[in-house]
């Protein structure tokens, strides 16, 4: 059965900050046949930029689905058997509530007015579409990146509702090195006169700041093993001017490419959002938001060359689990991808997922 | 004594380019006196936005001494008994030839008119300027960051005239990760409507995108360690827009700080001749440029939480160095710094240098 797509409108969100967002919109797909108990229902929270098309044909409107190798008939997740669930996330202008929207009741656009969210946030108002379309339980939550500190906000708000977790590339809380590369690129995007405070009309806004910002995000998604791999110092007509090396090129384009699919202030929301992950925000600390998944099973997958979330960030997740009573495992993926490994070795990733299932007694149940 | 500044003209300045840089005005301070046979001078050499101001009180114009716990009377570079000269690095602001200045016979600025440089155009242009100045030899050459691979062409080219060298957390070539950072600076910058293609009036020029550029610099010169100690995730007022991160606040403070002392265009020729390092170029191999040092002595230090220029990179000249018959050693600082710790450890690299000279018995002679 091929993916399917959906919205749900949540009346009012109560956001963590103590805001409410009014008339939420979630936009979801589903792969495969929920059953009615969910123990077959996997939900899949997506990274910063990708969207919830997430496997089969394109979608329009939608980014490529980015994880075809992983959602499919005979895939780990094994969509002839599974039900994977993937919300877009909201601050996202793939069909969720973003700064994109118009406010409700007032005609206008959200832009800047739009509240700050977190990754907590994001999570509850999943949980909910998910309850809007019938469904309660589910047997797990598996994110990579932003994906996976939503997906730890699973972790921490509805672990009664799973049975286990999957985070890829994540962190328990972003360290401040991380904060460092966000707030750069956010300050490209705002330094950029034709980003006006946000109040920029469609397609005439930031496109140099956002593109400024996508290549300095590009740079902790590689690394310098690939960008040697790939690139080293080929380059042409260097002494001029007008010359660049092939690494500069490689990034300009990237940062063109997501000028003709995303927007600024969306980019400005969610980059801030990841900020905000703190799992011990709003808790005693860090273990207490692993106190419900006591029991439960959960792994997190680092990457042994990522710079933005370095593997200690990620076996510091499996060991604050660990610590909460949680039966958590650490797992490495070894590439020279860097941080996109989680998306770019669906290889080992499904080999490490299937290893973990079997391990606790998951299948195509 | 106290630290004298002068400045000479070289005519004509033949460029690795091809090009000619005619009437190259090249700024210069000592500090010492130096021996006719120039066995007490060492030159050094600085990085992307220092200047040749490198001890003693403060100039007027010029950034504030760099090297002050290093270069001072019973400092490692003793002042009492070692001349050191350093001189300003051609394409920054400070007073050697620069986009800033007036193309010769012309009577306007050159701006990106000025020709690209790299390392080995501006080790020419210091070893001409000590010529001009009455010194043929020097005991040795020392530079950190852009100034360790200035130092480095200065023994591929001239290490018939100098004895030792030390390599400061620089690498033989620049990697293409170094070259992507550089590159997104380099982007911000030209992305700012006010970099008007480099024909800014100067203090009208682009200054967020220097302060941009220099606010992701400033991630590569720190390091996770050095930002966790610091600012972990101190914030205020997150929740909203008009809220920072401590760690955002610090980058922008300093992208500011540059914005008040540096040209942006000069930013460009800098970074753009860092990027043209490359040890290897023009000639057969990188052990080649080691030719003429065969015998003599070379210490490389790298740090061990460099991310701009990473130890295994420093590690490289030592051990390229050898391969060509170098006396050459590698030792490393240890410090949560990150890349500036070659100016923030001056204990460190005080005691590391003290060591080497000790070992090839150089004194202040």
């Amino acid at each position: 059965m091929p993916e399917r797509f959906g919205s749900v409108i949540l009346p009012e969100l109560e956001l963590r900050s103590g805001k409410v967002l009014k008339e939420a919109g979630v936009a979801y797909s589903v792969n495969g046949t929920p059953k009615p108990d969910g123990s077959n229902v996997v939900v899949v929270c997506h990274s910063l930029t990708n969207s919830h098309h997430i496997a089969g044909e394109p979608a329009p409107g939608l980014p490529g689905a980015w994880w075809d190798a992983v959602v499919r008939p005979g895939g780990v997740l094994d969509t002839d058997k599974l039900c994977v669930v993937c919300c877009n996330n909201l601050c996202s202008p793939y069909g969720s509530s973003a700064p994109t929207n118009v406010e409700p009741g007032t005609g206008s656009t959200w832009g800047m007015r739009f509240p700050v969210l977190d990754p907590s946030d994001v999570a509850l108002s999943q949980k909910k579409a998910l309850e809007a379309i019938g469904i309660e339980r589910v047997a797990g939550v598996i994110g990579g990146s932003l994906g996976g500190m939503i997906a730890l906000e699973w972790v921490a708000r509805f672990a009664g509702c799973l049975d286990f977790a999957v985070i890829l590339a994540a962190p328990l809380r972003l360290y401040p090195q991380a904060i460092a590369y966000n707030g750069v690129q956010r300050h490209a995007i705002t330094s950029d006169p034709d980003w006006r405070d946000g109040n920029y009309y469609p397609g005439q806004g930031p496109v140099k700041g956002l593109s400024n910002a996508r290549m300095l995000a590009m740079i902790t998604y590689r690394s310098e093993e690939s960008f040697k791999k790939r690139h080293m110092r080929e380059s042409s007509n260097i002494d001029e001017w007008d010359g660049y090396f092939d690494v500069e090129s490689y990034l300009m384009h990237h940062g063109k490419l997501l000028t003709q699919r995303f927007d600024a202030n969306c980019y400005l929301y969610l980059t801030k959002m990841m900020d905000l992950h703190d799992l011990a925000q709003g808790r005693a600390d860090v273990e207490a938001a692993f106190e419900s998944m006591r029991k439960k099973n959960l792994l997190a997958v680092g990457i042994n060359t990522d710079i933005l979330f370095p593997p200690w960030q990620v076996e510091e997740v499996a060991e604050a689990a660990k610590d909460a009573g949680v039966y958590a495992a650490y797992r490495e993926v070894k590439s020279d991808a860097g941080h996109d490994a989680f998306l770019l070795e669906s290889e080992q990733v499904s080999g490490i997922m299937k290893e973990f299932f079997d391990s606790i007694g998951f299948s195509a149940r």
